[in-house]
């Protein structure tokens, strides 16, 4: 008392094709010769949303020279409120498709709906299932059509069995290139946007093949506090860390509050090399 | 300490679509002749899913004689894993329609996509939009170009603010016949499937003109605590209710534990009658 | 999926004093002649806190003349904050007294420690154990060697198991006279100060004989809700209401906020009775 | 959207005590020559209970060659159920003295009432204030009143604020020597014991200037899951840890399941130490 159930049973009757016991050596998911769910931990990073060239390929160059190996950017952005900047749409995608080309970063970013997928996919190297479309069903079941890298984000009140059942979605479809990212929960706490959920990161890579990235932008929603939450998360066993730079937060869009510059950025790679030599990881470059 | 902000301010700038403050007597949605938000209480009830020809008919027969006004039915079923049931589909609309021409009943049944939609419209009477799918932005927008009443169920962990600016997506797009419906939310209690949230529906009411339903059977999960939390709710100030009933509970494909049977609906509904005599608002029939 | 336990089992075995099982018929918890628990629904209501014999004697006489049938207030409170007015402490006790001389209301108030029961002992005819305290088992324990009626709140994030075994605590010190006290829970909404939980009344109703009672001034934060939290709390099954009510809610020390004036209290009584009789109870006089 | 209450402003009015700004070089707490709050990190450790002289004399001197530096285990036992075994009270006071004497590990222990601090204080090095008793704030008065280091465990569904007050009412009664535990929080997840919220300990290390440790045994309910979550505190900053180990697991009067062997415990501090020294702080030994 209190009961806690034991997860770590034989999995494999409800998720057959994420359960760990399916693939007991892991998943490496392949972006572009990015490898994630290997050795080596990956750190993607870029703006919330895709503002402009000049913010895009700013900050592009400023996340390669910090260490990533990946450049995130929304383009279709699924906002609160009807009123809040909605993204720059098809003309985002094609400034991304420029900062990779400015980069060779590959790029990963968002597809809100089945049937903006065909375009999406035509520019993106990833393809990201934002936490609140991780039930969404038709989007999940047409993703696993595609054979392409999908990011899948965990729904900010999604049980670790729910969020496992959606990547089973995605699979099904014959889709096996799938990451997860916990990017914090709802709770009570009212002080941080979320409260980032650590379990999670040994919990699922002890239940799952999948790889496991963390997003502690979203999951505080203070730029101040997302370097020590990256070590941290690093430290729990996670492949890799999902982080929002902005070449200039003070006047973003949209999260700025939560956006590192660029030179945090590059101390926050550098700290978080550290750990993960520590524990034996390669470090991010 | 703690503090509680203040919600009942002025609350146009937000939502200025869906404050109270726009339209001070309030809405009423008119599905087929049944109005939802005029003096009396609704009653919307049917199964979970659609699964047969028998199963409906029986199950809309008996909510009807029971004091229902419409009929619930999910043909696309959005389910937390992939093996589960996902619904007859299109079929499923061939028989809620069936249903009514059978019973009189306008029906009320899910669509989880915007791709589905010009499907499930050209059958349904009001379209649900289901919890996993309130921040479904995409879908919402397209439903707000629709002209027909939507039934839009409360997310899971969604707090009123963002409930309140999912209405806004469709109103922004000119459909002002929204329903809202609180249906259990998230929390650490383990007893019920989720935690119905009364709170919502004094706070809803206050702070918007748009009708306000409750859903105690997802609310609870337990099909003998239904008829207590549907008169609390009719007791808060509903406007109506969903209930699901099936003609034969142990034997549902989905959600047989929260069903009641026809008996059960028939003295769900005189309790309720009584309650909303209490308060003086028109019981159900 | 989402599993949820079945709680209706034959609790015996944990709870082998507090379960239904044990007693089902019920209990009635008799304090100075008020039965909680049975046929009757039954106010109790009073000020957060004891603040001068004015306020006390002025509230006291207003809420039984609008249908409380037994007198709250706090002479000892926990406050969040030490800087915050911490009680009258005896001085508060004994205000209680004259107030109980007055008006011929029995008088429940809080004990906060196992060294503060012979003083509160002495002028309470309810002890109450406040939700910071549902877990203080030296308290529960010293409280079952009374025998005084007890007013268990429940805490604010205890699930009902942990509920049911604070209660048997009590019992198992040989004192059966428990009544218990839903009050809110935690919960990620931001716009009350807690999320009343109704799911609350019936389940305990099925698991345990002892009476339930609902606190819907805690349960929202907001005086205007508490009169349709409280009719939905009696609609649900509840045996009675704890509720705050202040002679100049303003100027209160603590709960302004959350306290009903003398004739909003009134008013409320009045749509309890109706809801009552609704459901076939005794009204609140 | 959502809004993100800012909490980094001068706090020194609601918490003029325990706010960073009070102490800014921030507090070391010393017990019996360890120091808590400095450039090294601490561990302690011990079993859940006091089970008998064996059990405690072996598992002592198993963390001490682990490299923990105190010594922790509970004589009084606040337990869920007044039927799970419940601390042998004074007799494991003395054990822990003698363990005390033959290690000369410091020892913290769990004090759970006003009444009993003269006993427990009587042995102990440290006061442990649990979970469930960070708002009994008679208790907290009464260890305020004391001279010697007290372990406030963060409630389970305690915001920070609340959490800080409760340290705030320990300074106002003049005992500064005040370190704060995270100890996981309740939340919807239930495949684990609690989630461990490390966004807490940047943020207390912010906000305080008091010593902030990580409980991982509770945070996770899984011993498989704490030498991850360990390196992940001390990756977030986190002044040291404390550790549930047992000299056998598999029998342990309670929480066994979370409990380390001494094996599996040398093996995560010297992981720790590695991540220590990863962020520039002294490793523990």
């Amino acid at each position: 008392m209190p009961a806690v159930c034991d997860p770590v049973g034989p999995t494999t009757a409800a998720f057959p094709l994420v359960a760990r016991e399916a693939r007991p050596q892991g998943t490496v998911v392949t972006v572009r010769g990015v490898a994630i769910g290997g050795p080596g931990v990956v750190v993607i990073a870029g703006p919330c949303a895709v503002e402009n060239e000049r913010q895009l390929l700013a900050t592009a160059r400023a996340v390669k020279a910090g260490g990533a190996k990946m450049l995130r950017g929304g383009a279709f952005k699924p906002r609160t409120s009807p009123y809040s900047f909605q993204g720059l749409k098809e003309e985002g995608l094609e400034l991304l498709a420029l900062a990779r080309a400015e980069t060779g970063l590959p790029i990963v970013t968002e597809v809100m709906d089945a049937r903006q997928l065909p375009l999406v996919a035509a520019y993106a190297d990833m393809l990201q299932i934002g936490s609140r479309n991780m039930q969404n069903f038709t989007l999940l079941e047409e993703v696993g059509r595609c054979r392409m890298p999908v990011l899948l984000k965990r729904g900010m009140s999604a049980t670790l069995d729910e969020y496992l059942l959606a990547a089973e979605y995605v699979m099904k479809g014959g889709n096996d290139q799938v990451t997860l990212c916990e990017r914090g929960i709802r709770t009570f706490e009212p002080s941080t946007r979320g409260t980032l959920d650590l379990n999670a990161v040994p919990m699922l890579k002890r239940r799952t093949h999948l790889p496991v990235l963390v997003d502690p932008s979203h999951g505080t929603g203070h730029a101040w506090m997302v370097p020590a939450l990256a070590c941290a998360a690093i430290a729990a066993g996670a492949d890799g860390l999902l982080i929002e730079v902005h070449c200039d937060p003070p006047n973003a869009l949209c999260d700025g509050s939560q956006s590192l510059t660029p030179e945090e950025f590059a101390r926050m790679t550098t700290a978080v090399a550290a750990i993960a030599a520590a524990i034996g990881r390669v470090a991010p470059s």
